[in-house]
């Protein structure tokens, strides 16, 4: 696989940024966690202006070989319906993605239906749809590798456009079952508190899908690599997303994580490169049951609580203003000294 | 005292909003709050097409005779610096509104200091500072009812404007101890649990803040009606955003509420009528302690908890960017019956 060199941003900086921010007209401490993202931010870009450059929401789709065993109420045919809904806009990631002055990247990382040409979805696909990990991987090794060169591949275009900041997004039936068993394989958290309604189930619906991803935990017969588990439980679109998010750290990025898919794509990124976690802002804080634990685990504290539980990378968007609000912070409020205001606490 | 004639909006459109939500190409409660808000402002307005229209945010300072009694750590003198420093822009409310295209209104509704003129701070002063409520009402019923009014009338030159959706915010050294007494009186709740740090109090100074307003309150020696506890205790600033939130309800703009003091004062302004908080938004659940239990007195669910406590109407500014996509939602998302895309739950 594919291996890169994330930088830890060095700490050199922080003494200075804390004094910047410190010193702005205000109470101390009274931006509370806009004075965190500036800190963070300013960390992330080694300067004490930090700004934002031509967001990107890099959304990639697949199918889920798992869903044949009904763990989820959203049919397969959705994906690609929604892929090419969100090609025509009108969709719930169009109108935040315009509202905040992203760029809507669309992939095609693994779905399940033939995307015809020509309405700017990039063609990454590995495969019709995963395998059902159930019985066998869900992907080989290969494909594996190669849905994290392609993810990597996307974020180098982004980037190249100009691109500092990027959220990942995702479109896949039945990929709250494979973010479910990465949680449960890489934080040990028992697998029925990482299992929830997904796009809608009733109570007997997820009793079933534990059922059936508990069987799939049983069946598996790989190594305790991260690599194993990825590629095992996985789907393209999440493959392709970890992928995404090396790269963006290695060419020091701000990552914006969305709600529990894309939680899950990060731990597992951070088990390949603990060093990616350094360049991630966690969005937002989701209605998926296990959320909460898993973002726990990671140790974040996301920006929003809007019991959003879409996908798509909509709470890493609708996330995007508070962020901006911390870096128009730092750049555009003046400091004490500068216009006579006596410092109060 | 003026009395404002709100309107409860009707529900009769709520199912109908409710139903143009549902159908939106989305799984069914997928966008959570932003759900929530957009029903909420369909009510307020009457449509199903809401539209948010020029916002504002009022911002009322003043100064409190209590603080001789050294109840904050900001000196009086800040109240003017600030208010001036607004208006040549490099505060913090300055970027907020910037950045979401808030029209910034400023006030002297009665600020220890003479204001120049020409620097577009609207002049609505009573007195220079309140009067010190240890000893004494902070203001005359005849002072309460002026800056009722006065707050009316600056809603009413920015409704004049076009606006539709309004913010409150305030500055004024010792006001966070005004907001405790209306808290209290309004709610029952404990002075010790009203009272938190303010700007920046450490412990033996909020020791000394719930000593003095324990002594304020056992001197009170009005009755027991709304009027009497807001212009007892009140600031000049609160009392007239109290008259602005039930001006901008009475005309049907929506209300969006900052941080620990806005929340005093839609609290103070439901005693005088309860239909205001039919129009309340409430954007930020902030760090001072009491605040938590104030919006859980009102059963209020904020947009945001990023642990502000500057005031200026911060909270409630930096929540707008939330309400805004609640409203593009309802606007601008497809339903399913219009793309062809399956219905998934």
């Amino acid at each position: 696989m594919k291996s890169f060199a994330i930088k830890t941003p060095s700490k050199e900086i922080e003494k200075d940024l804390l004094t910047k921010i410190d010193f702005l007209t205000k109470p101390k401490g009274s931006l509370g966690k806009l004075e965190k993202l500036a800190a963070r931010i300013g960390l992330i870009q080694q300067t004490l202006s930090p700004k934002l450059l031509k967001p990107h929401n890099i959304l990639f789709a697949a199918d889920h070989g798992i869903i044949e065993e009904g763990v989820t109420v959203s049919p397969k045919e959705v994906t690609w319906q929604q892929l090419s809904h969100f090609s025509h806009g009108g969709a719930g990631i169009n109108f935040l993605c315009n509202q905040h002055g992203f760029k809507l990247v669309l992939v095609d990382a693994g779905v399940d239906y033939d995307i015809p040409e020509g309405r700017g979805i990039i063609d990454c696909k590995i495969r019709k749809s995963t395998r059902n990990y159930l019985h066998e991987p869900a992907m080989t090794p290969e494909e594996c590798d190669l849905a994290i060169e392609r993810g990597a591949g996307v974020v180098d275009k982004v980037y190249a456009d100009g691109c500092n900041i990027v959220s990942f997004g995702e479109m896949g039936s039945g990929n709250t079952s494979s973010s479910s068993m990465w949680m449960h394989a890489f934080t040990g958290i028992p697998l029925a508190d990482c299992i929830g309604a997904g796009a809608g189930l009733d109570k007997p619906g997820i009793s079933h899908k534990l059922d059936v991803l508990t069987r799939a935990w049983e069946n598996y017969s790989g190594d305790e690599s991260p690599e194993s588990y990825i590629a095992w439980f996985g789907g393209y679109e999440m493959v392709m997303a970890v992928g995404g998010m090396l790269r963006a750290a290695e060419l020091g990025m701000i990552i914006i994580v969305d709600g529990f898919i894309m939680t899950a794509c990060i731990l597992a990124a951070s088990k390949l490169n603990p060093a990616v976690l350094d360049y991630a802002i966690f969005g937002h804080q989701g209605d998926e049951s296990g959320h909460k634990l898993m973002l726990q685990a990671l140790n974040a504290d996301p920006i929003l609580h809007l019991d959003l539980r879409l996908g798509e990378g909509s709470g890493a968007v609708c996330a995007y203003p508070i962020i901006d609000s911390a870096v128009r912070m730092i750049n555009e409020m003046d400091n004490f000294q500068s216009v006579g205001v006596t410092k109060y606490f």
